[in-house]
């Protein structure tokens, strides 16, 4: 593509860009298509000879776009709602454009620098200790494996070189997230090594079953490598009693690592700064700006208090990689599995600097005000139940036909098919978990341009359509 | 920012891109700095109030912009020359803008579906048979990961569950990836599980003494998890005897990973198909389109003929993620340790329509050749010696003043030297590597914007400087 053609393309992209994000709700949220649909619509091989952008564009509207679904929707009220921002997009075309390669300080100083500076801006906004040093990765999965990482070599120093010996566990509740699991399998300790303790009726860890389960373990003849506490679960965003749970850990000298991974920014907002006032004396915590910090997709940030403990886990610099600065420097490579690193520091210091602290705190406190308006509707309502207390801007629900009276199986499938006709409507997507075995609904708010409009649509057609 | 500042500012990117790629060369390839020069230019704290776009894009030109080595810089021969490409940018602005998560079908059909399809292109492309299916993840080191846990959940079915009992060997040779190191301690297998086998006076693993070793290690207690065969390793880009490899693997019931991060792309290119052609009974193979073609970095595909064994390994559905389509659909979570995912196929789609596969190969091509020019220059001087073959884009050779006559370590610290002071005429920017214990220079070609003038340039200054 020579210059000129890429400029013309480019300003085409942004005009489209630009069009799309002013009205993404006039797209249904949840993609309509079925199964097999693009990739019937593609051809098996790629063309023999290049094509015009303009063919390529034209695909992209005709056979992908009905094929999206709509993060940027204003009713999308699935999982954890994500949003970028006009910011953090800009920022990605620059971090596509120049393309850097963070693995070493030399190899993109900027890179590297920029994410000390705006992980330092994070952690002052959301009053880390100094002590904690981050790092930026991908997602909350690889910041909590390298997390879990760090520990076991805190607790098994020749893991490195000599690999698993011996019996370890990991303790989180029963309510957190799969990553967890995935990373104790990966790590090569077990899925029997996760230890999951039971949850109180607001879905918190319970401390004493905790203490309790260590010391049957260690009587039994495992070794605690770490224990996990979450700052907003993924099912109701239940916040573990951190404190607590720390106590333990100091006690029995056990790795504490707190997931704030969706809702640890919330410790920005005035009067919410106690969520994390917990986890000021863990080892490790997740903080995910691509969650609910308007920064796109991927940027997930840990810190820790140990970063020389992930360095000895994973550095190792061969010839092709050394480098002859005269002045230390932070190669970011010594910090992770992964070797090449795209520039995401730049995304979200463009963010921090575009919204500023106000910005922030003030849009994270409107979500929470549409969650707990939300909530108050499903409180007055006689048709619906609410099924967790809402901490921050996730609603847990449920209809609850008077015909139906307890039988729960059969409110199950009702909440199903309600959910999967509200879905279909294309006007809002909502998502549903399980909680104390009950089928919930879930309306998670965190879109920038979700108004009280947005929740209040989503209100009607679950009323209308139940 | 409302919707028109958005489009404002996105013009504003779009010609700055347009006017950076259409001149790189412009700015020194490797940055300039000091370290902490950065860090030092910016604020310790994030500032309160929302700042303008205005005041941002100026910082990015006056503070990061120099901090930037320009990986898109036509001089820039250092490690693996990667360089993005237009459609493959204008993709990233698109993906960063639609903002979906590829973690299950239903969040994003078409992420699902056009990974599918793009991986379908990529692998009849370079001629690997239909029973490889793909996957993409982010970098060669997490596809190598996801390879090696296949590996280690066929050959010990319990580790999911039970975790790591047993000692188990991973051969690869002296040539391989670091990110084989990285792997095999994240596993929990332990960096004394890698055996590395002795390469041969071109780099080529030296396949005697790989079924000697496995041989030794079972009558020793261990068990053989898999053997990485590289084509293309890093130092000089060898090319290890893939086929007999394979032979040995098969005998002795050993999974094969082979990694062609960089060069099995290569494999498309008429007279290289035999670089892939011993892959063809591999268990697993990366390839790296965002190495060499021309696809923004991160992009890594993972072929296997054991889907089935990465989804043992990993896949598990928590509540919140349980969907109810009818038809059997692709969720892309349960390949990988990574939950959510970028919807990185639209970039490599849109890479290959731009080009084509006459367009692509003439590219690769034409990078071969630049390299065989350089390399021909090498062998007809009296002043600098060819320390390896040149298999693809990559040359590695020293200077070899008179006077230094066979001191072998003035004749490493007189390249050391030489390789200082060519790359700080930010006119080009190589690296190094060891070769039989030789500190040995390395030009490696692969930016779209390289001619034969850069290679001319970096001659020269290697004939001035030394």
């Amino acid at each position: 593509m020579d210059p000129e053609a890429f400029r013309r393309e480019a300003h085409r992209v942004a005009d489209w860009v630009a069009d799309y994000l002013a009205d993404s709700a006039r797209y249904p949220v949840l993609a309509q298509i079925a199964p097999g649909d693009i990739v019937r619509a593609l051809p098996a091989e790629a063309p023999d000879t290049g094509e015009s952008f303009d063919a390529i564009f034209e695909d992209f509207e005709r056979v992908i776009m009905p094929g999206i679904t709509h993060w940027n929707h204003p009713g999308f009220f699935a999982y954890f709602s994500i949003t970028g921002s006009g910011p953090g997009i800009l920022a990605e075309f620059l971090s596509a454009a120049l393309n850097v390669q963070a693995m070493l300080w030399r190899t993109s100083p900027a890179a590297t620098e920029l994410e000390e500076v705006t992980l330092a801006w994070l952690r002052k906004l959301v009053h880390l200790p100094g002590d904690f040093d981050g790092v930026i990765y991908d997602t909350a999965s690889v910041s909590t494996l390298h997390a879990l990482a760090a520990a076991r070599e805190h607790v098994a120093p020749n893991v490195r070189a000599r690999g698993l010996i011996g019996r370890y566990r990991v303790y989180c509740s029963d309510q957190t997230h799969s990553s967890i699991d995935k990373a104790v399998i990966l790590l090569g300790l077990g899925h029997e090594s996760l230890r999951k303790i039971a949850s109180d009726s607001e879905f918190r860890m319970r401390v004493p079953a905790l203490a309790a389960a260590i010391h049957e373990d260690r009587a039994a003849g495992w070794t605690p490598l770490a224990v996990v506490a979450t700052v907003g679960t993924t099912s109701s965003t239940s916040i573990d009693p951190v404190a607590a749970v720390g106590e333990v850990c100091a006690r029995e000298k056990v790795w504490l690592h707190v997931d704030a991974a969706y809702a640890g920014v919330a410790a920005m907002v005035p009067g919410y700064e106690h969520i994390l006032a917990g986890a000021a004396g863990a080892d490790s915590i997740v903080l995910n700006p691509h969650k609910w910090l308007f920064t796109p997709f991927d940027l997930s940030v840990l810190y820790t208090r140990h970063m020389d403990l992930l360095r000895s886990a994973f550095s190792l610099t061969p010839d092709y990689l050394q480098t002859t600065e005269v002045s230390p420097v932070r190669n970011l490579m010594d910090t992770g599995v992964q070797l090449g690193r795209r520039f995401r520091a730049l995304k979200l210091w463009m963010v921090l600097r575009h919204f500023g602290a106000e910005g922030l705190k003030a849009r994270l406190s409107e979500h929470m005000r549409l969650a707990r308006l939300f909530a108050g509707w499903v409180d007055a309502s006689e048709d619906f139940e609410r099924l967790a207390p809402v901490p921050f801007s996730v609603v847990c629900f449920r209809s609850v036909p008077r015909a139906l009276g307890s039988d729960e199986t059969a409110l199950d499938a009702h909440n199903e098919k309600l959910l999967d006709s509200v879905n279909r409507t294309g006007a809002v997507f909502l998502s549903q978990t399980r909680l104390g075995g009950r089928y919930s609904l879930r309306l998670a708010v965190g879109n920038l341009h979700t108004t009280e409009q947005h929740v209040a649509r989503a209100w009607e057609l679950l009323n209308n359509l139940r």
